[in-house]
């Protein structure tokens, strides 16, 4: 993927649709980042990612990562791309300056992370936890592991972990059996073994700083029981403050062949009494994890929408320049493949999910920066309303739409694109995971049905649809919003009598939300936006993919109509 | 995939739900084969693919082919398991007894069709078109030639290749360059390069018959100047009949990197002045293919029907061992996945489509032989509708969900579905490429719409679902095809005046003939059968599969209203 060429689309969503540079401005923290500035920090970035990471991909692909004896060898040219980046203050651009960042609006940040796994995903998982560390630390850790650590991994210096996956826990974290016990000098021993640790062991930076779910000797079972700690890979020295000591117990054992994302090391490591220190309260390690992954996850978004545009950038040049039979209408007995309709569907569907998804992702990072730095407390918490319903449906629907997307684009090249040749299938391979990790895909939709909408009865989501910004909608959206606020209610009432209704249609309740929103997004796009390069995509939108609600509806109402007949009055 | 644990499904499939041996009994070729015989073919076919081909499948992927200065090294077993295949007589298992083969219904070859793909499909690329190439010798070769060739394809002694596509010449045949120059003794020198050679080159077998599309030096430009030749790897013994004579001028180029089917080598073949010999008249050798490619792409579809089942069955073992969180209703802290609605789900609607397409698939075999043998000419005549209309529909919606739904399947193991050890990663990348070749999928759209459908006004699509055999349809089910017999009406009109929009709505409307077909599976089905093996599937159809036909109804109808809008009166 080439960043420089979403350049003037994204700063239109962002200038002209979205009115970005304003909002940010109303906030204390970004009053002086005015769109200019904003314009040429997204310029550069462009300019890094397209020299430094988008060239190392393929190579990334099919060298992989290296495991010789408990060390990690990343492909050829990684290690100087990472030190480029973290030298440049890519890390840092949304960290606060006291902590050594840009304190930059978020938006930018997202901006940055959709480029990054857009070209190079398995280079991309090294810094795609950095964010969420940061903001763990910076959180729930003491003033001396802050002092330690916060920095360090502010700037990008050191990378971090999450280990949350043991081989027989995965999505139920609560099964967790990772032990950290309590030592006389304040420290903790942590011994276990964690899977699926995604740059658990590697080359690219002197450290490396593990936060590891485990529990303390006197925890409770279950989720509950959980702690949090931090295990460096390099401990502190002892007499000299500041420099790397010793080694820490902390081993990687193997590393996984995958499908995709082979830059990137999936390790599995041991912890044998391992030195690390709690973060935050005994216990609470979870909630303290959550917020590395809901951070994690509108990137995780995001990502669908990066290698999206990779493969859409692909199949549009490939189907400029591919000519075969007659398209309809056509004179010349050749045509281009991009003239022929089923090709152009192809194309203009991936970017009404490109264009619409960008939209969502970006109101909802500068609805980040809103819900933790406005001064009004209810803007505060219609923002954090919005992060909190919207964010799992953009995990979903946007990963989903990565995967089925950058498939769509494969079909364009034909067999061309089932071969390494066009970098076509390496998107595929590699957009397949964000579907799984930072909680599964389904685990979104119940996580937005169940804990979040019927929570509160649906109200959350019937203020949220009522109060979409922008002009009013039209008399079909408005029908298709009074509908799911109608559906959330009979759902409601539904899973009442019937406590497993919800996660059978938790799938289908998402994707009509995050057609609803695509729908408000097309809305503000088009209501801002001229010529064929939007109107080909908005009716694309409307015609092929929006379609798709009324079915989730139908659905919806069939299954909750079954319960309703069966209710017992 | 285990194909002995099919074997009861696809026995009550074919006996009592679709009462397979009556109806091939009444073909004068079948008549001796019984039920209990055709039950001990298959049951020997299960134990032959599970014990000799299914081992090879991870290996396979692992270990790939191998090329080197013009030779290929197929993955270690490879050889001898297809030496086991063709000794036993598994090829010729539909072949004319006359020429070395079993004589059995097409079924019982597309059974076994199924399920070795399923097994292994890297594999199976190789003996995947021998009994194209036996069709298409069989009815066009000249006597000579089929006396020296037809034997060895037809027991697969010998394997086969098609050679169409060349660099330039994907989709669009019409563009082949590769020449055959007539020669006083009869036979063709032919030189051209081709691509996407499935087995152009291998050590499975002592000769590979290559047939080969090319254009003699009096053609017209275009498709209708193609003419198909019989290119050997090795040619005769001059002296010494029916022996193995000087290798032909027929060399493998390079093997193509893949995102799957790493067992198969896919060829750049060239032919430098290579010894052919025409095969059915000059100038006719598209028409000379597709009597290979028609049978072809009803085991293509068969292709998605055996991975899906190869994911499913991995899924669902996995689903009944891992335990994680506790499912809605439960009792016990953790539960397994497979008490999870959202797993319970994918399984279920993943089984609706296996054995839904296997009806179909197989119902449609049964019509192959009829079309073939039926003394009644309006018999044939009605079967032969069934093929034409029924094919592409099987070929696109069949390998669609092969994909998705192996997607889906792997979505159930969480993180594992993501790395090797399963399985079921390699199960996705090996079913990608059916969705592309023997003619995308977007290509039998239109086949389906513009060829057939359309070609006759919808009268051929209108008598088929007006005649779907078994019991009559719900009302509901009537409805859906009285809808769609309509929307092709109005469809028909609607093209007149834009030629372009069956090409933008071609897909919907496969769709939509797909899921009508579909519901008519699984009305047959529960007519038959009972208990939840075949209620819970019949359930997920109904509520998660079915809708779908709605929306593809609204999109045609949306489009085709807007064409009818603006026609000019």
């Amino acid at each position: 993927m080439q960043a420089r060429h979403t350049l003037d689309d994204i700063q239109h969503l962002l200038t002209t649709v979205l009115q970005a540079p304003r909002r940010w401005q109303a906030l204390a923290p970004f009053a002086d980042t005015d769109g200019p500035l904003a314009a040429q920090v997204l310029d550069e970035a462009a300019r890094f990612v397209d020299s430094a990471i988008a060239p190392l991909n393929r190579s990334g692909d099919e060298e992989g990562c290296r495991f010789d004896a408990g060390q990690v060898h990343s492909p050829t040219g990684f290690r100087d791309a990472y030190r480029a980046f973290w030298q440049a203050g890519w890390p840092s651009l949304s960290c606060a300056p006291e902590h050594g960042g840009q304190g930059l609006p978020a938006v930018l940040e997202c901006v940055l992370f959709e480029w990054l796994p857009g070209a190079n995903q398995g280079w991309t998982m090294a810094p795609g936890l950095l964010h969420g560390a940061y903001e763990c630390l910076k959180h729930h850790a003491s003033d001396a592991l802050q002092a330690q650590y916060l920095e360090k991994i502010a700037t990008g210096e050191w990378l971090a972990t999450m280990c949350l996956t043991e081989a027989h826990a995965g999505s139920d974290l609560g099964l967790v059996r990772t032990k950290g016990v309590p030592q006389p000098d304040g420290s903790v021993r942590v011994s276990g073994s964690k899977i699926f640790i995604s740059g658990g062991e590697h080359d690219l930076t002197d450290n490396i700083i593990h936060l590891v779910l485990a529990r303390l000797p006197d925890a409770p079972a279950g989720p509950k029981g959980l702690s949090l700690f931090l295990v460096p890979k390099m401990l502190p020295h002892v007499h000299q403050p500041g420099a790397l000591g010793e080694r820490n117990a902390v081993v990687c054992e193997r590393i996984e062949e995958k499908m995709g994302l082979h830059g990137s090391p999936t390790c599995v490591m041991r912890f044998d009494d391992a030195t690390g220190w709690l973060v935050g309260e005994p216990h609470k390690g979870l909630a303290a994890m959550f917020v590395m992954m809901n951070a994690a996850r509108l990137h995780v978004g995001l990502q669908g929408i990066g290698l999206l545009e990779a493969a859409w950038q692909k199949a549009s040049a490939y189907a400029q320049e591919r000519r075969q039979m007659r398209a309809p209408g056509a004179t010349e007995p050749v045509s281009l493949i991009h003239d022929h309709p089923a090709i152009r569907r192809i194309l203009h569907t991936q970017r009404a999910w490109i264009d619409g998804g960008r939209v969502l992702a970006y109101h909802t990072a500068l609805q980040l920066d809103v819900a933790r730095h406005h001064p009004d407390a209810s803007e505060r918490a219609s923002a954090q309303r919005w992060c909190a319903l919207v964010t799992p449906v953009l995990k979903a629907a946007l990963t989903d739409q990565g995967f089925q997307g950058a498939s769509a684009c494969l079909q364009v090249f034909g067999g061309h694109g089932y071969v390494r040749e066009w970098g076509v299938e390496q998107i595929v391979r590699d957009a397949r995971v964000s579907m799984i990790y930072e909680g599964t895909n389904e685990i979104q939709a119940i996580d937005l049905l169940v804990r979040k909408v019927l929570a509160d009865g649906g109200q959350g989501l019937s203020t949220l649809l009522g109060t979409l910004p922008g002009a009013a909608p039209s008399a079909a959206a408005s029908a298709r919003r009074h509908a799911l606020v109608e559906i959330t209610h009979t759902l409601a009432i539904a899973a009442q009598s019937d406590p497993e209704l919800p996660y059978w249609v938790a799938d289908d309740y998402l994707r009509a939300v995050a057609l609803l929103l695509l729908e408000w997004a097309w809305g503000q796009i088009s209501a801002h936006s001229h010529g064929e390069r939007w109107s080909a995509p908005a009716q694309a939108f409307a015609q092929w993919v929006l379609p798709e609600f009324e079915m989730r509806v139908a659905i919806l109402r069939q299954r909750i109509g079954q319960v309703l007949e069966f209710k017992p009055n």
